[in-house]
């Protein structure tokens, strides 16, 4: 089978007013992101609030994601269950679906040793019917090491690939260096778009990144132009999505609402996420949002607010935010507000 | 009700050699923690391993323990599901069976800020048919601030109590001067047992530990003992009691693997933990158990090992302990035997 | 020689308006804190802002505090400098000054693993002229693990003691029966006042306390109260201790400005630090200072503010200060000034 | 001026057996550095393990360095002292050494808060008789953020630059994006050779390298290489040198004692570190030094040590070698040697 290589989307999804899966509009998300041109799809990942769901909930998005694409692009499904033997079972179901392949996170919650991580994903791969990536995602579950991941691509020819989100490029380059000499075949994708084009440069085969639920034509074009050797172009788009990323990623919002909040203003209805929210939160995330449509509109893929955009486009990381904040408050502090 | 006070059992869960609950043996465990004097029980805590059962199989351990505990001792169940509305049916469900009490550890997988935090046991509280618990176990799951728990106290009854797995005095103290003051019913429980006696001493209503699967008569002792003024006594068990803690908490244990391995020096059949093990693990953990007896015949529990105990009882450090693990195993590779 | 125990002052450093040691208003702070009740002095630690001084100043402090305190209390001197044949240079200058030991710090900038930190400290006790202690501060140093001080303890007896400041009960109960089974003369000082009461039951012989330069008094007489069997009444100050502390410790202060501005209010004149600060910073410094009057006062150790204490005495935690910082934010959001 | 770009050799210190500065030693070293084609040097850095000198000898070794280079290259001069006024002299003093600019660490020992470390930095920007660069190396020191870098840039012309040594490429990438716009002339270099060449490609200046101790010639033609276009060229020798990279700097090696022992094989007498040793520690190192003098026989700069190379050459992951090690090490130890 084709080697799995370039952009995979990490779904988010749409949740009805009951907070119930938006089936229809799951179901559009996923022919736009194809005909925007994102090389594959990836349920059940961070970005898609995996945990939130319940197994058969997992499974139906899965169900519904591969319906829809049909064929079009491969599909990535994330399989990782409450242990082995409910793992092996949504493996299955997966492969069923037709599935390229499943991607499995290391264990989390517990933080477990290398040895242990090695026999979790080694006695997922001795019983999978399907091709497996494994998930190395350090600051929300264990790490998988490069001694680890050698032990599993060394032994197991179902483990096909790693998709590593810690934006490290000196420890994919060692995974590549033990990796690839014996394995040809294996993928490595980086899931930290912050640096997509260093990570192209080094050797990655694509990535699996959330923006490009917002701006699929734009991450696949950084991708393109990378590949026909226009390093500089691509460069030049890679600081733009860093800007928007950062934006999206930080406080005020919780992983992945800024994702959902900034991929609902290209037309799509995400609904209310799973995780309840104060109106505090409620208010600070509108504000952001108006910034995101002004970067949205810069890249040309909106309209600006209607209020216009209050700061010049470019530039507007979180630091000027939080400051911001800090300057305001001092300023009510010397008139003796506080 | 009564407020939550005493030490409550973190169930371990027997399993079969299908990795399935062990019924029987999950009855027998219960009945002696409570005939060894355990105050409450706990089933669905960390030391429970509550992820790695299904939803159902959650229920159905808090049915089995709640069943074959018949009212003797209260029960405060843990009931954490995938999103808030499945975790206010497990609530419902623990309520019809009459168990004293949820808890809710806080959000894991990804890491909260306070607000959320706050918004997501505040939804919680607010829909709840039964009293709850928070749950903070910082190095697993998203920490609970001093603020948040008293916006929580302060907003809702439901809310009865914390139990606290962080181990730091300072902050069990900043929780207490901040809450007793307007909730006096409110409980505080502390989950680590390495530093129980002053846990109480500083204010603590008791503890959820680990250690009370192994040796429920002596943390009931230690519990006794300080509450009738005989702190020199109690601190002379909660030295020994570190000494065992630290074994079965440790490396080349994974959690709750060490206590598991204790527990069942006692005479209980527990059975395969669901995480897979590699082999080098297994003669790992054997040797350990041996030490584990040692400790336990010291404390004139069991009986020592056939071979002995080769070093004298008392005084283990975790530093000797891995340093012998290490001269074992080694000798074992040089020998072949792993 | 007698062991040491009890609480030892880490001594502040007054400074005049040209950021020199103003030494006749620390021969003045010297007198004046023996005169409260301290057991000791220990100048030249983190307090004492070590780091910021030359070495000729660091032996010019030792200089002046061990002759104003002319013999009335041990002096335990912080004796860290570059490298270990330096650091041998102050051991024998401060030893000629007549103190009762040196502590030196675990290496710091570098991160040492625990066999470095050994072969540090051993080179050091192997040619000190005067006994010495071990300071063990993980947040600013290498960390000094169980087995290294057991190796040390065991094989130097010019080192007679560690001041661990990592506020971890179950860390210091593992050094002390690692250690004084072997060497009952050996001193358990813990540098983290918010847990003093509990460290003194779990067996520690002191402690050297920022706080004491602040409130001596109180320090001295939780000490006292606790040996003189008075548990509950030492608890009883721990924990109004404990909101002074969190306040004289966190933002906006850097540590150990905090403490700084506290001594300030009893009476003298420490001058601005070593680190520059903005105007923003005074300012916060000028609010929290207001409020540090205010507990002081409630300790009925120094007037009110002339504009009177604002909160009501008691519980003032950071997460409250924080809290209104928001809730100011908010307002202003609200009233659509941001 | 010129913009400082290229490679900067962060000097390693030969010392003598009485552990004094080996002059002769070092200007031997310092003209091959130069001969081999560093594009500048960079005396008092963390390699140069400015902490472990004191102040006279510190200013020595900028004089003996900027008179040997005698223009040759430029020299960026790290003047950090134990104050600021300290700090100022060292900054006087190296200007009249005509260091071309100063690099200064933030502080570290306390870890200060953003607006500390810009308050400490404005104040040395604002009476610097020199230009200077930060010096960010979060791991060791307080760290600086991009609103602090960009306070400090747009508000101080003396400060011309900055050395990171986070490794992290997206922060790189937000330094640059907030800065350059207004400071076309500001620097920015890595100081992490692991991504040096994906560093130059999202638009970095250079970098100062401890490698560049031990291989100048081929941080020097990377640079090369990449600047010429030649981007494969220029990573076909970053995946070498991280190999290299990967042994010197970690254990059981303490930075920067690897780079020591690698250069030494270059034909310089480096001595013994300030940093004592134990016998274990010697051994280890021996047998790391044999596997280093493999790499850098294979990239033809020496001799293959006698005994030949075990293992064939490349691809030599950190985690081999640690087994490895433990496995050399074990057998000595079980035939007494150690």
């Amino acid at each position: 089978m084709d080697k799995l290589e370039g952009i995979f989307t990490p779904l988010l999804v749409p949740l009805d007013e009951n907070s119930q899966i938006n089936e229809a509009e799951l179901r559009r998300f996923v022919s736009w992101l194809i005909e925007k041109g994102v090389h594959g799809l990836y349920p059940n990942g961070s970005t898609g609030e995996f945990t939130r769901f319940t197994p058969a909930e997992r499974r139906r998005i899965v169900h519904i994601v591969s319906e829809e694409a049909a064929g079009r692009v491969p599909i990535l499904a994330g399989a990782a269950e409450a242990n082995v033997k409910e793992t092996l079972f949504a493996c299955q179901a997966y492969a069923d679906m037709g599935v390229r392949a499943v991607a499995i996170v290391a264990p989390y919650y517990y933080k477990l040793a290398p040895e242990s991580v090695y026999a979790y994903f080694a006695e997922i791969a001795r019983n999978s019917p399907i091709d497996l990536t494994l998930y190395n995602i350090p600051a929300f579950a264990s790490p998988i090491d490069v001694n680890t991941i050698r032990r599993l691509a060394d032994g197991f020819p179902r483990v096909i690939g790693i998709k590593d989100s810690s934006g490290d490029l000196a420890f994919m380059m060692r995974m590549i260096s033990a990796i690839r000499p014996n394995r040809p075949d294996f993928t490595f994708l980086t899931g930290w778009e912050a640096v997509l084009i260093p990570m192209l440069m080094i050797g990655c085969d694509g990535g699996t990144h959330a923006s490009s639920n917002v701006v699929p034509e734009i991450t696949r074009k950084m991708y393109d132009l990378y590949r026909a050797g226009d390093t500089a172009g691509a460069m030049q788009w890679q600081y733009r999505i860093l800007e928007l990323f950062d934006v999206m990623l930080n406080p005020p919002f919780e992983f992945p609402d800024g994702f959902r909040a900034a991929a609902a203003l290209r037309g799509f209805h995400f609904g209310h996420t799973r995780l309840p929210q104060t109106s505090v939160q409620y208010s600070e995330h509108k504000v952001l949002s108006g910034l995101m449509q002004c970067i949205l509109a810069d890249f040309e893929l909106v309209n600006p607010p209607a209020a216009g955009c209050p700061v010049p486009a470019g530039n507007i990381g979180h630091d000027k935010l939080e400051q911001m904040v800090h300057q305001v408050f001092h300023e009510m502090k010397n008139r003796g507000i506080v």
